[in-house]
């Protein structure tokens, strides 16, 4: 969504660290934009200690890190998930799990649904899961608040396809409020 | 959810006619609870303008109801939508028609997910396609926010069964917090 | 602001009892609308269980309360305040340290301005303080988000007057969006 | 508060031009702290557009540069505000009007309090009249959400002094819960 997604992670995984806090970085595989690292728009950019396989137990893997980093005197005081969308809906649960059983808070960054307005499986377990839901807003074109993320492929707009395509690598994409979004589905129905 | 959801409904249709502005008040038909009237909590009652069948097009049922109100000299400036997660997907994307196409705000109220964890198939489309998500709170029996909607036969926890089992006619529930949610379905594995 | 404080107050009230939890119920003496009740426009009302004086130190009489419901096996699981803008800033501090210190929730409710768009003292004591700020809405004659509390004598806007005239007795009041604020603000003074 | 504000502001505005909608930054001159720039603690800067003089009347100087905008055709999409706590009431009310009279969304940065939990002049006024109140959330030292900025001169907390002094130049500020705020205070009066 071009929202600030990765920009808002970096600053929440900032301030924990300025307060002496340790925090656990992740994002899953499947993201390969950026390979093992987080870049955010506005330039700022940091590798993940964690990149997570669509059939790894994320529960258990970052048992594992977290294990360590407590022998070594700095308890994980939160873990933050970039591109959170493409956790599987089981990771999702596992992340649940280690918010409520393991007591480390989980803070999961990612997009609402794909650009056929269907949510991703891992963003409707996420929607369906998460202790609150905050929306980090972004504008449309014509200036209302953005809703969907509409593809394009050779600068027109797309509305069939993969569920998956990475930007910037086999498209591009652009947020739309609603409005836009239906103009410009209507216009591609006629061609 | 046990949170207020009718009350607020209600509420808000109070507010807008006492500035003198004609709202359409809407559930599924699908549930028979309190008939065709919305029933709050706190004992208030009004009958709906609109019971909404399964194979219903909402945007034509509603509208034909605008379109008398219109010709009758009072537009229609709300759609309160009760129930919400009773409505097919199709009919989710209908109201963000009337929403979007119609120019008629719609407020639709509902719950997240069913007693499993798993998200109502109208709850879902509308997590993906509402303007904004607000929720309304409460309480677990612990004292922390509630976050899951436990269903209770004969007074005991059980986590397997049919999605829809309307509160009060063949089931009970209480919502609880995810802590308390993962106890009860451990001991209830246990048995 | 007529949008539905009270009714949010008593339905919070209803879901705390319903899980057994003891509530009590509270307001400013100085808001002698409805005497020693809650009265919302929904048509639910309810007694208080402690009218708050202008010099009562409030930490000082919930606690009273509080004791004596906890000796009775009912230890208090909320405290609720209606027209929160009538208590003085020193008795939202005394909030606050229920709050923190005693460690009861306190949920107040009250309007942000007067119709001047100034603070009542409560109000912007309140806002400094506040573990978090919820926005109840409610809309404009003209249907847009409602901001301002508009006072009126006698059918026609004014813009000076005593901060506090109460709704109902020596005013009333009308919501208005800013737009609406400024355009009725700007006739008045033409005139 | 150390929360990241100044990184959402950049991020907003980044957000616009990607969107080719021309934005003005601003900052109250009284905060002389990385001079004319806006300083993210991520390492992002950015030179305002405009400083904004305690004497300034905000509608007027903006109204020249917003005019100049749209003679070279690129009408001012939105006006972002850092350190807004900084601004005189009366420049916060300049703001509403650009925002309702001119049609110029304005999003205004700033902390809610002083380190003695006393709002700024200028914040006070924001809670007062803005459209939507929206919190940046940061940690406490314990892991608790933070609620006051407090004082630190010499590495000590101090709870009285001037309402202003510029973090990094003349004291150094950490954010604390109500809790960690309320002992550390306790803690000061006994010394």
């Amino acid at each position: 969504m071009n929202s600030g997604k990765s920009t808002s992670l970096l600053q929440a995984a900032h301030n924990y660290e300025e307060r002496g806090q340790h925090i656990i970085l992740a994002k899953p595989a499947l993201d390969t934009k950026g390979e093992d690292s987080i870049v955010s728009r506005l330039g700022v950019e940091r590798r993940v200690d964690l990149l997570v396989g669509p059939s790894h137990n994320l529960r258990d893997v970052f048992g594992i890190i977290a294990a360590n980093s407590k022998a070594n005197g700095s308890p994980v005081a939160c873990l933050l998930i970039d591109e959170a969308q493409f956790l599987t809906p089981e990771q999702v649960e596992q992340a649940l799990q280690i918010a409520v059983l393991d007591g480390v808070p989980v803070l999961a960054y990612g997009i609402r649904t794909d650009f056929m307005t269907i949510g991703f499986p891992g963003s409707i377990r996420l929607m369906e899961l998460a202790h609150s839901i905050e929306e980090l807003k972004t504008i449309c074109r014509c200036g209302r608040k953005a809703m969907f993320n509409a593809r394009k492929l050779n600068g027109e707009f797309v509305f069939h396809g993969d569920q998956v395509a990475l930007d910037g690598i086999s498209a591009s994409y652009e947020s739309l409020c609603a409005t836009c979004y239906f103009s410009e589905k209507e216009r591609d129905a006629k061609l």
